[in-house]
Parts: structure tokens; C-alpha cells; sequence
């Protein structure tokens, strides 16, 4: 399956709710990174409040699209980690590095809102209060 | 495949990106009732940008789920209906009656808070900016 990329003005949210194969990986991260190519989108926010459960492949598969993201010049807010998905990560010895995170999707709006805000490029975004 | 449901604070987000058999329809339908009771939530935004054609099926699922929502009394906006879906759903004699439209996913969030802020129930809303 295709993970859903909702468009919020250039701002873009993916929910991933499943755990991923190896193709419906490199999908995802293909689609993500055309889409922000495509809208010049200025942030985007993954959530994984449904997944329960993050195996060292899952968090490896979303840093990597999180710094894929970053290194086309958007900014990259993680949500939803569960408590026990914050817990095994960081006793695995991997948390999701390089990305900040946030406790909801709503918090992470206003988060790259206002890194986006920061940056001074407010040209699609001031009017509308993405 | 399920249809993912993303909240923002008490606005539930959902994008239909693909076909729906009955099946699928039945699930999206009940799993959607089922979060907008559990968060109580004040609007739902029912996003078919990615759906390049809508049969009269499809338009019906779409009504019904608006409709449903409706019930539970929650605010409904459809949106991203492509300019080709909507020539063809009234040459078919169904519009997507009984929801209002918006342009995109920005306009039907404006568009919910609006009437959200009309209810008067802001007791979620007002201080995150939803």
C-alpha cells in the first residue's frame, strides 16, 4: 500500500500506520521526497501515533526519510511516539536522531510553523496561518 | 488496505487516495464513527484530491460518510475534488449533496474552525489555533 501524503499549504503530514516492507519503503520515500520537490513544500510532519511497536528497521526507515526530507531544505517534525515506542528506542540504542519530535500532529504544525516562520519565508504561509 | 485517520487536536483528517471496495467502504466508515466518537471530535475534512475519478459508488460512500459524521454532530468539508470529478458527478445527477466543498485541505480547515468557532464549543480549539 501507498502511504498518504495530505497536503496542508506547504506543508505536508504522513501518517504512517503500518509497518513498512522493504518496497513499501522505498515508495514512500519516493513519493515523500517528489512531492516536496514538486510543492517546494517547507515542512513536513511524520506522525506514528498508530505504531505500537518501531523495530530498529521502522526507526532507521524514518530517520532516513526524515534527513531525505532535510537535505531537500524542508523542515522535519516527528509525532505521536508512543511511551513504549520512546522506551524500546532508546533501549535499542537508536532513537530517531536528527529529528525533533512532538507529542501530536497539532503540536507539530505549530512547530514547523514557527521554524518555517524563523526562516523569513512566510510567502505562502503568513496569509493563510497554515 | 486501511484508510489512515490523522487528528489535529478535535479535527480528524482523512484522504481517500484510492477505490474503495465494500469492504474497504464499511471499514473507513465504521473505523471513522469510531474516532470521531472517541475524541469527540468537532469537524472532520475528507480529503479526494488523489482521486482522479469518482463513480456514482464512490460519490455515495463519500455522501454517506459525510452524512454520518453529520450525525454524530460533527462539521463536514470535502475537498480537492478535481475539476474533471465534478463535471462528471453532476452530468451523473449526484453531487456529493449535504457537505460543503473546499478548494484544498488549508480551506476546509479554515472552513471547519469557522464553523467550530460559531458552536461556541472552543474549549479545545481556541488556545492551540487548530
Amino acid at each position: 500500500m501507498r502511504i498518504p501524503i495530505l497536503q496542508l499549504d506547504r506543508i505536508l503530514l504522513v501518517s504512517i500506520q503500518v509497518d513498512l516492507t522493504d518496497n513499501d519503503a522505498m515508495q514512500f520515500q519516493s513519493d515523500l521526497v517528489e512531492r516536496v520537490a514538486a510543492i517546494e513544500a517547507l515542512g513536513v510532519a511524520i506522525d506514528i501515533t498508530a505504531l505500537d511497536v518501531v523495530d530498529s528497521y521502522m526507526a532507521r526507515v524514518i530517520n532516513d526519510t526524515a534527513n531525505m526530507v532535510r537535505l531537500l531544505g524542508a523542515e522535519v517534525v516527528i509525532c505521536g511516539i508512543q511511551p513504549f515506542v520512546a522506551l524500546t528506542l532508546i533501549e535499542m540504542g537508536r532513537g530517531l536522531l536528527g529529528a525533533d519530535c512532538a507529542f501530536n500532529l497539532g503540536q507539530a504544525l505549530e512547530m514547523l510553523k514557527g521554524r518555517i516562520a524563523k526562516r523569513g519565508d512566510t510567502r505562502f504561509v503568513g496569509d493563510e496561518d497554515v
